[in-house]
């Protein structure tokens, strides 16, 4: 795979990526010769010359008379551990010191970043929306920079309800409010349905910005275990709910962060038949859920029924610093309209207006295609890397969507110092330490695949598991 | 005065401006024939033919050998009643059921809008703005869609840093953090300050948003009344602050929303002073401060020294769609670094570095010398048709910058009544309960002049005036 242009894959090296990932694993049957240049339109000969590319990597063997096969990995790893069986008692979120150091090192353009999850440049469709921009501009004048409505400019709410329909969520205009990113949807819908002291469960490991937003509430969190095939162990939240009144569950179904799993429709229904019968509010954080690696976009779980707030935005899709998101509050609507015109009165009027016009009408389809294919390369070609220069005795999730990797170090190891070490040498990650408020996850680290991985990115995750290796070693 | 082109006033226009809104009152003798026609820069008969205008429109009068003299007002009314001078209780402060179908009229655009104070679309420097934002994109492309840096792009707090300068404030580009406008600067302050069930004084009449944010976060407000000329009324503070154990003070001293009133820098002293030996918090917002009527911009408070938090935004001054605002924490730094990278971590991007530009380099002083002189106009324009139009008991108060009046009515006059009536009518106004949480601004109203008055807007004043003395006579 080529580093420096990720945009454009090979036949040899589109399904290498394919078997890289697990779309085909070892000892499946590739296509034939002759379905594979059908699918992919090439010639017998490219497909060909692709199969025989796969052969001297490694990756494939032909059988006699029998077609391809995917030859067992060599490097590979096995599957990423099963999800942490502990009790789960409620407790005060407490923010780890190292959380502002980790956060100010991604303004710097010195380090090599693995710390934030944000896109690359590259996957940032700046031109269309300039142009869009400039549109917008030129028929609105000052109007595009007016006082945003309250629930937000309409057309906005409109090609997000019509958006929202690919992930089976039925709700008009009037039942979406726009908001500053997913952080402000997220804090709205918890606002909504908690008060201090309340007790939300959470899945562990978990976004750290959704355990900061529990803390500054006065909350107290249940840490359920998030399988890392099929997300959040409901067993486990149903054993909690039994024991603890929980007023709130947030959860990423799709592509969790940092697993990257996706949880079965079979769950989600499960889940919202839970949240009718014990009556809480599942919050469901779905950023990244139009970024399936393979397959369409997952159905929210608002889709099963039960008392759901959808929250989203378009930063991890088409740029973070539009701060444009969204909540379907569902039947917490007034309360979280009537927070909203409090907390955060007006949006970014012009980034509203030039989203609504990307989703209608800017390729916004074409656009999500390209990268989730690239992302796929990219946490890929990040995860061959990691197995390739970590030490025995570490493993690494294999996301089916977004762009994180999460990694699993022996369960002395601990990554708040392999985080320092590692910005000490210009390199950011963060710290597993952060996803958790248990101390449960602090031998496991963040790496995020958003930036395209180079030659740099490659060199770094060489240095990172020469220091993973020294930390092992003490 | 022409509704039509306020932006370019005759010399009688503008001389008929300074006479009504005060600048020379009843009495006054006006500048010789030579001395305007050297400050106007205008020939002698220019200004001759100015003095006859206004000698026709009543005005002025000549005397002979005497020069022109301001003729007492016939239709001008008295000077804006004194402050309220009540005991003030520390009160939990409640929402008034009104406030959002105000909210909500905003956003209607068959409504006569006298509600938002929000600037007129031709107050707003689109096209330079737009210039700006081309030129961005062609010179950073993606990179200015990125997360913001902590604390937020580093070339807005310069720029941020540079104008403070006028207003006597001097701080880095360290010490300042830029928000998504004043609110959130707001809410940050009284979030690092206080806890739930402190007491905070407010102004009474105060921006409406302030107890909004105030009674979100569980405090109690103690209302100090502001004096018309002068603002927040010191000797009752410090009276409240012997009483009480108050947390901060959120105080408006530049243009105060609504009476427009301005601060003198001698009690600007006293009330750093009180901060100083009470060991409180002044949580100054000074987002009208650039919008004086006549000489510069007036002071901060925090040149006086004391525990001062400064919030400020663009939003009057340049876009409000923008949605950029900052916050000088002074002290309070570090905690509201913590706080902001909880609740919002991110900004909007572009329209940070478009302000950071325009502040620098897109001719910031020229726009806010055509505006000031703009509101002065508009402001004297609508105080003259309230004054023409509203029955005799009314007032309306003189502001001495920014760009809202507000109108003192008979006691016992229902300012909600009045308001759901103008809506019905396709006018907002904002009434003045929404501006205290004791009741005692039930009879006032506030009028936004941020919009050109025309013809409608005459019509409407008219209309309202009806409507004053329909519920006045019951």
């Amino acid at each position: 795979m080529s580093a420096s242009s990720p945009l454009y894959l090979t036949l040899a090296e589109r399904l290498a990526v394919l078997i890289k990932s697990g779309t085909f694993t070892a000892g499946d049957r590739l296509p034939s010769i002759r379905q594979t240049s059908r699918e992919h339109q090439k010639s017998i000969t490219t497909v060909l010359e692709a199969y025989r590319i796969l052969e001297d990597q490694g990756l494939i063997e032909g059988r006699q008379r029998s077609g391809y096969f995917v030859k067992p990995p060599e490097i590979l790893k096995g599957q990423f551990a099963a999800a942490q069986k502990r009790p789960a008692t409620p407790i005060v979120v407490e923010q780890s010191a190292i959380f502002e150091a980790v956060m100010d090192s991604v303004a710097d353009h010195q380090v090599v970043h693995f710390a934030s999850a944000a896109p690359d440049d590259s996957m940032v469709p700046h031109a269309k929306l300039s142009t869009i921009s400039h549109a917008i501009g030129r028929r609105l004048g000052p109007v595009a920079l007016r006082y945003t409505p309250p629930m937000g400019h309409r057309v906005l709410r409109a090609a997000v309800s019509r958006k929202l329909l690919g992930s089976g969520i039925d709700a008009g205009p009037d039942q979406i409010i726009t908001t500053q990113g997913a952080t402000e949807a997220l804090l709205l819908a918890l606002r909504a349905t908690t008060k201090r002291g309340d007790i939300v469960a959470v899945e562990c490991p978990t976004y750290f910005g959704i355990l900061n937003l529990v803390r500054d509430l006065g909350l107290k969190a249940v840490e359920i275990p998030v399988d890392p095939v099929t997300g959040l162990a409901i067993d486990d939240l149903e054993r909690a709910l039994k024991k603890h009144r929980i007023a709130a569950c947030l959860v990423q179904p799709n592509f969790q962060n940092p697993l990257g799993c996706l949880m079965p429709d079979d769950h989600k229904k499960r889940l919202a038949a839970l949240s009718a019968r014990h009556g809480f509010t599942l919050i469901e954080d779905d950023v990244y859920g139009e970024l399936s690696h393979h397959g369409p976009t997952p159905s929210s779980i608002a889709l099963f029924g039960g008392d759901v707030i959808h929250c989203g935005s378009v930063s991890k899709t088409i740029a973070p610093g539009l701060r444009v998101g969204w909540v379907v509050p569902g039947q917490h609507l007034a309360e979280i309209k009537r927070l909203k015109t409090i907390q955060a009165p007006w949006n970014a009027s012009m980034s509203e207006l030039i989203v609504a016009e990307f989703l209608e009408a800017g390729g916004y389809d074409r656009h999500l295609r390209r990268i989730r294919e690239v992302y796929l390369a990219q946490c890929t070609r990040l995860r061959e890397e990691v197995i390739r220069h970590f030490p025995a005795g570490c493993q690494v999730s294999q996301p089916r969507g977004g762009f994180v990797l999460w990694l699993e170090m022996p369960p002395d190891f601990d990554s708040e110092v392999f985080a320092v070490r590692a910005i000490a040498r210009g390199i950011s990650v963060i710290p597993g330490s952060l996803f958790s408020s248990s101390g449960r996850m602090k031998n496991y680290v963040r790496l995020s695949c958003g930036r395209v991985i180079g030659e740099r990115e490659t060199a770094a995750i060489a240095t990172l598991g020469q220091l993973a290796a020294e930390l092992m070693q003490r």
